[in-house]
């Protein structure tokens, strides 16, 4: 049975474990903020806008590129959230249209941690941490050919791999000055309504809106 | 004038640069061979496989993102120089297929220098180094727009960013099993085909030799 001594010490190990997952909280937040803000922020920069010491954020996360993962992950998420909004229904290019877009305007919003991303976490696990978001992109992609309107000629894998690397390398070129940042969704969406389009079949032309043309 | 003593050290001088020579030749042919079979091989194995002590490694290259860089710049001068015998004449969509199978052959061969550079050197560092192996592709692309052959629709440096990432995509999507070896320059070719189809026109087949069907 517990001794009011052993409930003591249940009490305070409790409250510790409250005070972590604020430390953590509050250290993600910062990371967050501070890589949305600038892409080499340091571990320094983030523990000072968390509020805590650099030896309370060492505690939680070992090194730089933990804490980048880390707001990878929360950022991601987020993202997810969003495109639940975004509506994916009726004519599948349309519909492909409107994804890339909303995915667009997150990957813009975020350009920078994803620019901290690419520079300390392998390829993989960046795409790793992309998996609900790719997910809905194979679901459409795999409505889109059934009902005719995408190729069936190339692998689903490949054509994710298609998009996911066209709207990662607009951001590039967008932090780099060579895509208009309001420019690269369209610039996106043509390429790939084209990319996918059946060979033997005529390229739609797609507004910038995402109708049929 | 010079003094006999000032010969000496002239001679010693120039021996000293013949020798400094002859160590960044070993160490760049060790990097390249040593990168090319372990993306991960160290600074001590680059050394030690050119024969030379840590020391002298350092004393040229100062970080291992600089022997990765040397190594990547080699890589891409050899891929130019193989690049010289692919004919880039005739039908503009048969001549892309041929440049995208030679490119792809060659990175597929040096997937783990690239994989290293990913690792190690920011992205517009990786772009910059393929300047001349760009300016092949954007020459072809500039063709088959004059001729009607590609679409005129997007921007030509846009054009170029589709090309050279869905090539790098692939050779990440083959190291991680996503994508046979064998099958991903058609993949590749067949999507860029399409992807550069001016809408309203229609998207051709072509065979995996690069003819049009």
């Amino acid at each position: 049975m517990a001794t009011p001594s052993d409930g003591a010490r249940t009490v305070t190990a409790r409250a510790q474990r409250a005070d972590a997952r604020r430390s953590v909280e509050a250290i993600l937040g910062a990371a967050v903020a501070c890589l949305a803000r600038d892409p080499e922020a340091s571990v320094v920069e983030v523990a000072a806008a968390a509020g805590v010491g650099r030896v309370t954020l060492y505690s939680h996360f070992k090194t730089r590129a933990d804490l980048v993962d880390a707001a990878l992950v929360r950022t991601v998420e987020r993202a997810d959230q969003i495109l639940d909004g975004t509506d994916t229904t009726g004519d599948p290019v349309e519909a492909l249209t409107r994804l890339v877009a909303s995915s667009w305007q997150i990957v813009d919003q975020f350009r920078n941690i994803l620019l901290a991303a690419t520079r300390e976490l392998p390829a993989e696990r960046i795409r790793s941490v992309h998996d609900r978001i790719l997910r809905r992109i194979q679901t459409l992609i795999e409505r889109g050919q059934r009902t005719g309107a995408l190729r069936t000629d190339l692998p689903k894998r490949w054509m994710l791999t298609t998009v996911f690397s066209l709207i990662h390398a607009a951001a590039e070129d967008a932090a780099a000055g060579r895509v208009k940042v309001d420019q690269a969704s369209g610039l996106i969406t043509a390429t790939l309504v084209a990319a996918f389009t059946p060979p033997g079949a005529m390229v739609p032309a797609v507004a910038s809106g995402g109708q049929r043309l």
